[in-house]
């Protein structure tokens, strides 16, 4: 071990050439997308009135590895990579003995590893002649994201906000407009699921599932209009891998390699980023790695959902999956950690924990945060909530770890900072927390309306 | 030119073990301050009841390299070496034929150069014993630092923070309360000085002028506690210097040398921090490269003010500087770029500037801000209203250089991100930005209650 480096960066000259499509190795890929109009296999006429060719390829492709445009490798350039760092303080702080790596996505301008996907999805939709992007966005992360890129790319964009982050989160909002970007609160009145939902409830507080029902709603109805997804799609999940890819490669400098590889896990993305690389050398190689997706205990889609065939929003428009779900029609409590308040999962984590290749472990909103204050106070950076249920579940594993007497090296994912979320933090501090329980019961009646599909 | 190239990052192990000093070099360094109780030159007593002996040490040393501690230089590698980018985008978006590289000081955990100096005050004032760390702080990026600084040694720490900052930026107090500091809005019940302003004023906005005159009597009543500054004495400046020694060692990479280099200018720590090094290569190896500071037309100090001894805080307890100043009484109107709110100027920059070594520039809140989001949509940086500055000027300059024909490399200095003042650019983009005018009779009111000083 190179054990006197605290961080290693590489050079734009390292950034990886080609992501990597786990589909290509995994035991089982995920099964097509099922239409919803028609219950049968999304056709790719389905599926082009909502996104670009280049990215349904990639959803199916089961090609190890996919190359990534040289454009979208010039704009990874302003970033990437990103740095590895060695924990130290925080290591310290916890008093373990175990080394915790992580890898750091929240330097780039969006404060997030969003930007690796909305980067190529923007420059395939350009590609094709399409003029504005619609998306939904929770905790504003990704809306973020897909707005610079936008902007980048000279296109509009459309932002439906769940109406709760909206109000709780100006500062995110005007971030998005200063990218040019208009963005509204949903429900809204653009849309006819919007106004639906308003009649029933004219301050309804919104959620990803109807935002996202207003986003493909606005982008079907135009056809110089696509809709972007942030997480949960195979193709989005694929983008991130540029995550893992360096994170190896730096490895490689500190002359070490993780026993356990951290994600938290909202639609997947973040995690399947950091985590398929290392399940590559997993499943290939019989590296015995364990790979963990964290996720909130207030919507605990992996470790209490069941896998099925779900819708993937609330209004029951878009494409159906076979996923970890809850039910397309459970609404988690209002945690901070917004972009883990998610019905459902991506296929492809999903299949890999049906399959056992992966770990499910899921944390509350006060454990996390404790923790992420620990983590901010010693390494220096408040991380986004999201990003607190990763740490939260190294500094688990550090201590089990040392109680059993072994010394483990740890790595997880810093997928974004919390800068722009420390309201949350505030919460905590002034001890006005809120309860963000789990509801087992709106489980089981939201479970009762799964569609019926026979694959 | 290696012109494939869009950034250079540089090892931690290149991170310099030493401080540039530019007092071994200048024709006229500042001379001792002076004590304001005695008018005589400030002894080393006067000082050490605010500052460690180690930074005094620096403030008056003509060494011309000093040494990191190693300690130091183990925080810094959280997050240095900083990336030298190369300006594409913006350069395409402003149409230049010019060459335009940025410095970039914001990635680091709280988001502007100010952490550079926060580790080394944090770290000799903890080697003397110190447990206690009062300071004043305007846009909140310098009690940011500080704070983070002092929760990594374990300090205490105190902030004044100027009221009309405390009310508009509730994220920058939460950041600072997240590391442990307790903030209060400034002028406060906490000090004779603070009563004695809302005596006169229950709801007076505070100055930077003023939270200094606090912060400087809270440290002096406690044996156990300092008071730290965050711009404008001399170590502060030389502890910034890291920016410019690594700036000149990525430019080695790009094979270019900056033809002119830009720091925006409030207290001068930043602008010190990227002009220094390339100011060595002009006093004694004879280069040409032109030195820009650039400050707001609202707060004109090096372009409007006079070269004067005057008080350092608006209550005249703190030392006494030969300086350009406005004048210690005089009160700028309420910018978003609060960090270039000061009355007075670096002695540094002040002698340079009066020397002719280096050239001053202003620019309006409206102009500097449309330059910021011209910037932010391109590079994907959304920069501090001081940062903006700053590059106001290198778009200034390269479409000047283009009108003359030439091809210019310019360099500046990106000291802090704007995340935590997305409220400027909000104004800007609903049309609502205040007006912020230098009012000429005020600066010569205040001029005439200059201290009078025989030295």
């Amino acid at each position: 071990m190179n054990s006197d480096r605290l961080k290693v960066v590489l050079d734009e000259r390292e950034i990886p050439k080609q992501w990597y499509n786990i589909q290509a190795d995994m035991p089982n890929p995920p099964p097509p997308h099922i239409s919803s109009q028609t219950f049968k296999t999304a056709t790719l006429e389905d599926m082009t009135a909502l996104f670009p060719k280049e990215a349904l390829m990639q959803e199916y492709s089961r090609e190890r590895y996919i190359d990534i445009p040289a454009p979208v490798i010039e704009e990874y350039k302003k970033y990437r990579c990103t740095p590895l760092i060695r924990a130290k303080s925080f290591e310290k702080a916890l008093g373990t003995n175990c080394k915790i790596f992580y890898k750091y996505e929240g330097g780039n301008a969006t404060g997030s590893h969003k930007l690796n996907t909305a980067l190529p999805q923007a420059f395939y939709n350009k590609n094709e002649g399409i003029k504005r992007i619609t998306t939904e966005t929770g905790a504003g992360q990704w809306g973020t994201a897909i707005a610079m890129a936008c902007s980048l790319y000279g296109m509009e964009c459309v932002v439906y906000m769940v109406r709760v982050s909206y109000q709780q989160k100006p500062y995110r909002k005007i971030f998005m407009e200063t990218f040019g970007a208009d963005v509204y609160a949903s429900p809204s009145d653009n849309t006819v699921i919007g106004r639906n939902y308003l009649k029933e409830n004219p301050n309804h507080s919104g959620s990803l599932g109807i935002a996202i029902s207003e986003a493909v709603e606005d982008a079907v109805q135009r056809e110089d209009s696509h809709y972007s997804l942030g997480s949960v799609l195979n193709h989005v999940c694929l983008h991130q891998t540029v995550i893992g890819l360096e994170a190896k490669k730096q490895f490689d400098v500190f002359g070490e390699y993780p026993d356990i590889v951290i994600g938290c896990h909202g639609g997947g993305s973040n995690f399947s980023g950091i985590a398929n690389p290392f399940l590559e050398d997993k499943i290939r190689f019989g590296k015995k790695t364990r790979v963990i997706a964290v996720e909130s205990a207030a919507c605990p889609t992996l470790t209490k959902g069941i896998y099925s065939y779900d819708y993937g929003d609330s209004a029951k428009i878009g494409p159906i999956a076979l996923m970890y779900t809850l039910g397309h029609d459970y609404i988690p409590s209002g945690i901070h950690a917004g972009g883990l308040r998610y019905h459902g999962a991506s296929p492809l984590v999903s299949s890999l924990l049906n399959d056992k290749l992966i770990e499910a472990q899921a944390y509350s909103q006060q454990e996390i945060l404790e923790m992420g204050l620990t983590f901010g106070k010693s390494e220096g950076i408040i991380p986004a909530p999201e990003s607190s249920h990763a740490i939260m579940s190294a500094a688990y594993e550090a201590k089990k770890a040392d109680e059993e007497g072994v010394r483990k090296t740890i790595l997880f994912n810093l997928s974004g900072h919390g800068y722009l979320d420390l309201y949350a933090y505030e919460k905590l501090l002034s001890k006005t927390l809120e309860n963000s329980d789990f509801d087992a019961k709106d489980m089981d009646s939201a479970l009762k309306k799964l569609p019926k599909i026979n694959a």
